[in-house]
């Protein structure tokens, strides 16, 4: 039996797979979204990541709008099937909506006292509203 | 106002948020599954990595069985609040049931023709029947 290979993923019950985004060189995590089997098939034949936005019910093919876009050098599989990894190397060094490298920019603090914060610990590299000329005000991650 | 800090966490209409760990080290992806507020709180109080089970329907520390905990270094939010991202210490240099290092171990491949495979590209470095002695026949993913 010949399987196809987007039917070894476990889609759930909505058609759709988490997939994460890594750094190929800094190794550094730079963003979590959705794929549905289309955006998958996609990525694999262009080499640059597509994803699904659940928000505009979509491909989203990463960059459209800012021209951030991302190679993919490389697509991973989980143990469970419902986990898609890709190596990526990210243009022009910003993966987030918010201007910043990586999505993953707050981190867990403690101060002297047992009450916990979020830090902001990246910085933004370029200003959101130069990213989405068409959304003067409101940049907005499309996931 | 004095927000407390799981409640800027964008809990899901089940209350589970996506947890990846990332090898501190190596920066490997290990593994993904889930948290709810209580494993992420237990998580941050013991820096013992904690997720949700959701096939057991209750908190997974993992190692609880394997002995392959997760010493937690640091804590992550990405920008929209419903990703955590854990950089661990890997207890074993074995994150996954399948006796891996990581889950991510299938790789997509193409060979000449247009047809792709997942290709397993890294070794079982345990026998998972050595790993849960309680489970003889079926190891299995907690997730």
């Amino acid at each position: 039996m010949n399987t196809k290979w987007t039917d070894e993923v476990n889609w759930d019950e909505r058609g759709l797979v988490t997939a994460i985004a890594q750094d190929a060189q800094t190794g550094r995590v730079l963003m979590v979204a959705w794929m549905n089997r289309e955006s998958l098939t996609e990525t694999a034949t262009t080499g640059q990541a597509v994803y699904y936005s659940r928000s505009r019910q979509r491909l989203w093919r990463k960059g459209e709008e800012s021209g951030h876009a991302q190679r993919v050098h490389d697509i991973r599989l989980d143990c469970d099937g419902d986990v898609i990894l890709l190596m990526v190397e990210q243009i022009g060094g910003i993966a987030c909506h918010t201007g910043r490298s990586s999505c993953l920019y707050r981190r867990l603090e403690s101060s002297g006292s047992a009450e916990r914060t979020w830090s902001v610990v990246d910085p933004v590299l370029k200003d959101p509203a130069t990213m989405y000329p068409s959304k003067k005000n409101s940049p907005s991650d499309p996931s």
